[in-house]
């Protein structure tokens, strides 16, 4: 088996190009970092995950071990096969841009969808907008009267996701840079997070 | 005050130009309807009413009368100013499309997503993905475990939900077309919805 092993660092995004069958994991080495994540077809990236599909074909708002998650073409493109954190991820939630910091009065700030940006240039690919991701670690109660609340990520220092690739493709993380409006670490912090891939062929 | 009355028919959609200041009202004429319902910047369509940023200002799932409904590019672009319904609209599944009705056995099948694109085109527009839709009358119950249903739609005859213009737009309408999975009325039934709209400038 083939592990490749890397580092997304603090406020930055990277892209990983997965073939069917490979495992990646998602650490959090630090705790208390929310990671935007989004997954396209290898063969054409207009195939990506949709939250909006996932949640239909799942019926429910958070995927948990063992669901699949669907491009917006209805076909599987990730499975969630391991999650030692307390579960909460979130699917409801735009990606931060650069009009979120904008609209906070910072002209000049790092964003997770330009850090998609970023991650699919890498591979020479680009999209004319920004997928709803999921939101992986992030912590967004919803209360029973259907409203939510943006509250600080408690993902523990170690928790770890795990995603089996269904088809050849690309997945990308953010580590989301808001450090204006408490969804990361205390006070602020940003953290990177640490990636380990299984190739299911050596 | 200039009114415009229109129909949008069973199974098909139908988009309008507003200015701003335009109110849209859509009439559940007979009741039990679905309207998968999208808005467009006047300027660039690629700046759209987004359901994930819309639930990220409002804080909650279902808008409700007073509640402004923002673009990916975080502006209000439509204002819920009324409801005659008992406010059960989704904001959380995709809009049906051809790959839906595949998965279900049928190859020809009319869409929600075909619907939008052929409203767009009565304006010389096109999209190269099909939005998340705000589902007016749409029935998809949450649990409290975070697990949703969606059932058969509930708005009685007349129901009626009024938008207000917040930019020169395009909203679009899609009398979803679903007959298989109970969405729409009793039996599969489906039904067209009327349009009335109060123009702001005589």
């Amino acid at each position: 088996m083939t592990v490749v092993e890397a580092r997304v660092p603090a406020a930055h995004g990277k892209a990983f190009r997965l073939g069917t069958g490979d495992k990646i994991s998602v650490i959090n080495t630090f705790g208390n970092q929310v990671v935007d994540t989004w997954a396209f077809d290898a063969k054409d990236i207009h195939h990506r995950l949709s939250m909006e599909l996932t949640r239909r074909y799942l019926l429910k708002l958070r995927p948990s071990v063992g669901d699949i998650l669907y491009t917006n073409y209805r076909n599987p493109i990730l499975t969630l096969i391991g999650d030692t954190s307390d579960g909460m991820h979130d699917t409801l939630i735009t990606a931060c841009d650069k009009a979120t910091y904008e609209k906070l009065g910072c002209d000049e700030h790092r964003s997770c969808a330009d850090n998609l940006a970023e991650a699919l240039a890498e591979f020479g690919l680009s999209l004319p907008f920004t997928p709803g991701p999921i939101n992986l670690f992030m912590n967004v109660p919803i209360s029973n009267d259907m409203n939510i609340e943006l509250k600080a990520c408690e993902a523990p220092a170690g928790a770890t996701v795990t995603l089996r690739a269904e088809i050849d493709c690309y997945v990308a993380f953010s580590c989301c840079p808001m450090d204006i409006v408490p969804v990361n670490g205390p006070g602020g912090r940003l953290s990177p997070v640490d990636i380990r891939i299984e190739r299911a062929l050596a």
